[in-house]
């Protein structure tokens, strides 16, 4: 299956300004984009990367200026066949993890993120757009509804991790293995466990 | 399978002060645990609640004052054959989700929870004995890793959720159809999406 990686290179990861500059947030998004086309990769599917920016990446690559919403619905509606859309952000995804994804029946299949987003998408009716703002995954359930499609859920916390502020930065280190774990411990990150609960320090 | 589920009694949901009084404390997290009852019943199995003080509960109760880890240790040692381990502000859990955890191999069997923790477990060595302290997801892999036992990791995001801090009620708000998201809505709870972040708010 073709999967759309939506990257925002023109100002990625601002939730993590508390923690890293502005190029250090370039190069982590950048390191996330490497693992998540890798882990599509190893699912078995073909990744392609809609940016609102030129980038070099190793995948084929849509240059599209607009916000989110109307990106993915510029995929959307010149596509036939299904399309998954999986963020940039979701470094903890498995490659078992896609393969539930984009493997089983269902018209639109949504992983659900934190605070009620969406974190990827398999669309395979031709009539449905999204919508990203808010709480989308609310809202795309609502739009399946009402085109009649049949949605089917997806339960992982590896899709539905997305690494956005400095407390996703934790779970990066306890379960991730690729190449921004890599990048956030070679930054100086490492857990920090204090009255029981987990964190983050940067040590150097 | 027999699952305990260790219910904290005496001082439940501290974390939640900023946006619930003691009283209400109390009264959401029995209705967590209800509905975390419930969902180990309807997934087949049989659950028995482990509290640190006498309650009032629809389901075999067992009283350990220790603090948890001696609790649920108490219990594996006493124990022959599979036990289960569910924590009780697991409100999001389904009963697909408890079978996904119950119903696979594994010798451990571990769902993490957000910051390191492990929110529930299945098992099946006699010699396991459990940490809840800290980064417990790691400390439970490294007890199973030097008692030899195989280790299977349970990829959800309903059994990675617990329910702790004011941001859970959003999940909890968005995800939820029992007993706790009653009471949450009784009690004036509702999403409050701002700047495109979803958040909750109290309205009366």
């Amino acid at each position: 299956m073709r999967v759309v990686v939506p990257f925002d290179a023109v100002r990625p990861k601002t939730r993590l300004g508390d923690v890293l500059d502005a190029e250090e947030r370039r190069a982590f998004a950048r390191s996330m984009l490497a693992d998540v086309l890798a882990t599509v990769r190893e699912a078995g599917h073909e990744p392609t990367v809609l940016s609102n920016e030129r980038v070099e990446v190793d995948a084929p690559l849509t240059v599209d200026e607009r916000p989110l919403t109307p990106a993915v619905d510029g995929v959307l509606s010149a596509s036939s066949g299904p399309v998954g859309i999986v963020m940039a952000d979701l470094a903890l995804a498995t490659p078992r993890a896609v393969r539930r994804l984009c493997g089983g029946p269902g018209d639109v299949v949504v992983a659900p993120g934190r605070g009620g987003g969406t974190n990827a998408l398999v669309v395979r009716h031709s009539d449905f757009r999204v919508d990203y703002h808010g709480a989308s995954y609310l809202d795309h359930l609502r739009i399946a509804r009402d085109l009649g499609a049949t949605v089917r859920e997806i339960d992982s916390a590896r899709l539905g991790t997305d690494v956005d502020e400095r407390a996703d930065l934790a779970e990066l280190l306890v379960h991730g293995d690729g190449e921004s774990r890599d990048w956030l411990v070679d930054a100086g990150f490492e857990l920090d466990v204090t009255d029981g609960r987990v964190g983050v320090e940067r040590t150097d």
